[in-house]
């Protein structure tokens, strides 16, 4: 996996965003230098080398895909007022609102003009419905997002389903994209998108919990966020059903002032309510389908083994 | 042209933008029922009707050019902090900055998702590209214009240089597309691209005219908006030019008290010094230009009649 990821770092930055005027291209490429994980491009260049030998010309797909994730960050990190991204000032913050909502823009074009250059494949059309309809299935889950902040009866089955087309959606239509460009079977395509739906889920709840119960280190932000902002996570929403005392939890929630207080007895209340506990397993149960879902696909058993272990490294990760 | 507006209208209104959740899809809405004179839909139409006599096919590819225009009007209007649009309140006012950030990136994939429905039309990837790469210049155009707020030494140039990307690029490019999709000669194609520029360069310096000399009523907003946050215009850059006395511009822009003086009195100097009748000058000599690339292209003479009416109207609007 780190192999893969340097190729496509390397990808990267032999094609840095350069373009005129530079006020434009800085954030973009302050945002892409801030690494992650770069797990979306890494399954789609995987999903494609597990049906074609000449993997490689994924890059451009594969940069599409990070491209379209580093928008949502930009304009995500305005929305959600945050003051830092993997450990760096988050971009609005050092280069003011406009810039980062524009350089947004450009990336989101840019993410298209990446796929152009598949524009004489077989599957060019196909490949472009999934990542449009996938884009758009991200901006109803960030609204949902959104929606829930101000929403009191949020339940578990409409936070994991905002959270699907928030965060699910993407990790499984870059497996599907690979798959497409390899020109893989239907079925084998269909298999990795729901092998990528469920790890998607698994990560995202994983998400949750290392937002509220992580290493802030390791996190590379504060801990707590969620809490203060009173983010209806899958965490809060068990802990708010298994709560004998509710009111408390409330109560809680109302309070602004006093945010390390609000963190600390939030947080003990998922504990001791469970709530932590059930994350943890629907997180498993969500790992656990994910790999159910990757043995039913026809790919070679060394190619189920690398998916096998990245979905688990998104699932169990501590940072 | 009322003709193909009421159509081009008809076609919106049958395909409303509906999705989930609907608040997402109401600023979308919103902006959209604030109406203006779609001109880009209709030049993209009116492009394919001059090649093709099922021009309506263009509907989805004028849709396309529509919503990306109001994505770039949702967004810019947050950067300049606009209050009204159209005579009617800012999305963001209305919505919240949050929600017509992201209801503006949902307009922008829209507009993809409508070009999508030519997939299998020949001319699918050079509509892509020449898409595309307008949407990247228009955004190189607006990050230029915000540079300039900062910057003191703009010249008539750049100005010029800067609404080309901004405003022009997509009038020509609603041609070209349409041009294309009638699968025109790419001389035909070319032409009409440089008369949308040359009609596009014509129609903002009118804008910049109509925001300061304009009637309030007809045009919608507040007069002087450009002269309040000392936007460098055509006006103010050769008024700045032309004046015997600089210092007192510069005293004026930097006065942030009194805004209806400093609109009048900067008003007065962009009249005395001779700057209003150059803008008009300017705006009338790409008008001209405009033409002559009309006549040099083959297209039928009713539709280089209508053409020229357009650009005629586009460059001495009043609203």
């Amino acid at each position: 996996m780190e192999q893969l990821r340097m190729r496509f770092n390397a990808f990267l930055d032999q094609n840095a965003f350069d373009i005129h005027p530079d006020t434009l291209a800085r954030p973009v490429r302050h945002i892409l230098a801030s690494g992650g994980k770069r797990f979306r491009p890494l399954l789609l260049l995987a999903a494609m080398r597990a049906f074609d030998e000449n993997w490689e010309k994924g890059m451009a797909a594969a940069a599409a895909i990070e491209f379209f994730h580093n928008f949502t960050l930009l304009h995500d990190d305005i929305m959600d007022e945050a003051t830092t991204r993997r450990g760096q000032p988050a971009a609005h913050r050092l280069f003011g609102t406009n810039r980062a909502i524009l350089s947004g823009d450009a990336m989101l074009i840019k993410s298209y003009q990446w796929l152009e250059s598949y524009r004489t494949h077989p599957s060019f059309g196909a490949v472009l419905q999934t990542f449009s309809q996938t884009a758009m299935d991200v901006c109803r889950g960030q609204q949902m997002d959104m929606d829930f902040e101000t929403q009191n009866d949020v339940s578990t089955a409409q936070y994991l389903e905002m959270i699907r087309l928030k965060t699910a959606v993407l990790l499984g239509a870059a497996l599907k994209i690979g798959a497409l460009l390899a020109q893989a079977p239907s079925h084998a395509a269909d298999n990795l998108f729901d092998f990528g739906i469920q790890a998607g889920m698994a990560f995202q709840i994983q998400d949750d919990i290392l937002d509220s119960f992580g290493d802030k280190d390791q996190v590379g932000k504060r801990i707590g966020g969620d809490i203060v902002q009173n983010k209806k996570t899958y965490l809060l929403l068990r802990c708010i059903e298994n709560t004998p005392a509710p009111r408390e939890i409330h109560n809680l929630l109302d309070q602004r002032d006093n945010p390390d207080e609000k963190i600390a007895r939030i947080k003990a209340l998922m504990v001791t309510s469970g709530a932590l506990d059930d994350a943890r397993n629907k997180r498993d149960d969500f790992l656990e389908k994910s790999l159910q879902s990757l043995a039913k696909s026809s790919i070679p058993e060394p190619d189920k083994q690398f998916f096998a272990q990245m979905a688990r490294q998104m699932a169990h990760r501590t940072r």
